[in-house]
């Protein structure tokens, strides 16, 4: 009855994945968790670099690596014999061994095998932990804010993973909550929160983030949005479940239908903040927002300046782009919002 | 990719089951579905009796009983010896056995190998199908009306079978939905919702009531509560899946706070009608309350009717105790609301 736990520190197993786009999960690991990344292993000289040492897995256990992480994403999510030639091999060497690709370690033979002989642990980030309660709904200590968005992929985890750094580097007491796999592998914990059945997805939002000391917060990560037509029970679920104190909107400028869902328009901001109160007042009546994070990836500049700024005038809230101005603006909307929770400097 | 079917007619297996709290299913069918219970079972002569015809397996065969329903329920959910020695019996002879016990037949070894013998099925009406697809929101033909509640456990799936029973008899074009084990048994197919993963809980909703006759209602019943800190992504998912036209709110007279729940206080109806309002729009826009079902069991005949006519009064909406004042007074509004669905009469 607890979140996934991984065993850092780490070393990536890349494979012979060329392209960055299928290095995605190793890229993010790297860019967010740096420390915990100790090495990278792979199949061939020409595949994907990420920028932290090579090492056999002789080599990775001299340097103290705890887990094999696989970085990559196989095509059609079948694992070549040559790749699980490694992983077994690190396998019986005691790492365990940490994906979330489609075919579950736990239903490959030779690795369930070499598991058992060296006590490993093969951790499925896409399966949720057995035994979640139904929520109780009974408020927890500590403060949180969950990223909501007007869709799907446009930065939630992002914007959660900035904000957590950037508030660290001011000295605030807060942890990323990570619900969805390439979450749960940057933070080493967590619960994919869509694959936890309905009766137990605010239940498991609970779990997610624990009573905490009072000016500590957690910043989780959210999923789907609200008005989603397939993923809105998830939304739903763990707003409840989270009982956050303060939300993010997240939103992609110039996008006008949810992904995959053309018949569906994006919702506004407005409509965002207006639901995601309405809904999470059941189990924290005084949830406010306290920024929005736009994806300007489209814009230029000069666009992405009159954008955030003609949007936080309509809104009356700070508006940023993680990636291109930070998240201070919203880091100083938190401390007047929550001025208990700021750090003393 | 579909709902759960059951094979009738019936053979009620009732162990030796002597209270009748025990017995809700075995007596739920009989009630909702006398024409497809063909006789009882039981192991001893001092239990319930549901009041149709006593049979043996052989002769449970010879009058055309395709599966065998456990009707009971064991404390603690283990299926004792003697109750496995007739369900083995009955699956060597070619019944399908179908339950909802918390001991799932598909994990019970005896079970199994008769049934891989027999060529018959286990069917646990509480494990949903696989491969449900996420939910599109794309409008299906025909109507649908959703029950749904201030609580749990308060007359949510009453209401649509005693609506189906009465719609039918004057002639409309209806069929019960059921999202949970028991109407799944008394329906002969649906899905338990609740145990449902996140992800495909509004995708299970849209295969429960597909597209049908422009004129045809889908009585759906309801789950949860959209205030329920507890169960409130089952009702969310439901609501967005099940698109309805209509709904009815469930709710007793009386109760105070959630069941389980004590620190949240059950939702007032207007509050109820004006959430699901909101909530179901995103994919039928022209949803609206049709009614309220009121459980007035605490209630004497001159207090239901001060209550009940109060109620309607402030709301405008008929409203009524399906079990002590039929569903007449909600069929009659739905015939002014939609009259393009009215029987010919």
């Amino acid at each position: 009855m607890q979140t996934l736990k991984l065993k850092p520190p780490y070393l990536i197993f890349i494979g012979d994945t060329e392209d960055k786009i299928f290095a995605k999960t190793g890229l993010g690991l790297v860019e967010w968790r740096p420390e915990l990344c100790l090495g990278q292993i792979a199949l061939s000289k020409n595949c994907v670099d990420l920028g932290i040492p090579s090492m056999s897995l002789e080599e990775a256990l001299d340097a103290g690596v705890r887990s094999v992480v696989i970085g990559n994403a196989s095509v059609g999510g079948v694992m070549p014999d040559k790749t699980l030639d490694v992983l077994e091999k690190a396998c019986l060497m005691g790492f365990d061994i940490i994906g979330g690709v489609h075919t579950k370690l736990n239903s490959i033979a030779r690795l369930q095998s070499a598991a058992k002989k060296s006590g490993a642990s093969l951790v499925d980030v896409r399966i949720p932990p057995t035994d979640i309660p139904v929520s109780t709904g009974i408020k927890r200590t500590g403060k949180r804010l969950l990223t909501v968005g007007t869709d799907c992929a446009l930065g939630k985890k992002y914007t959660a993973l900035g904000l957590e750094k950037d508030m660290q580097a001011l000295g605030w007491n807060v942890d990323f909550r990570a619900s969805g796999q390439t979450g749960i592998m940057i933070a080493g914990s967590g619960i994919p929160i869509d694959a936890v059945v309905s009766d137990f997805v605010s239940g498991a939002a609970e779990l997610l983030s624990p009573d905490n000391d009072t000016e500590h917060w957690d910043i989780i990560e959210g999923q789907g949005g609200i008005f989603h037509p397939g993923y809105g029970a998830v939304s739903f679920g763990l707003l409840i479940g989270s009982q956050p104190d303060a939300f993010i909107v997240c939103h992609e400028a110039g996008r006008k239908h949810i992904t995959g869902w053309p018949e569906f328009e994006v919702p506004s901001i407005e409509e965002v903040i207006e639901r995601t109160i309405t809904i999470g007042s059941l189990t924290n009546p005084s949830i406010r927002c306290v920024g929005v994070s736009v994806n300007t990836s489209e814009l230029s500049d000069s666009e992405k300046n009159i954008y955030l700024s003609a949007l936080s005038a309509q809104l009356g809230l700070p508006c940023v782009d993680p990636l291109r101005c930070g998240t201070t603006a919203i880091i100083d909307n938190i401390a007047i919002e929550f001025p208990e929770t700021k750090p003393a400097s």
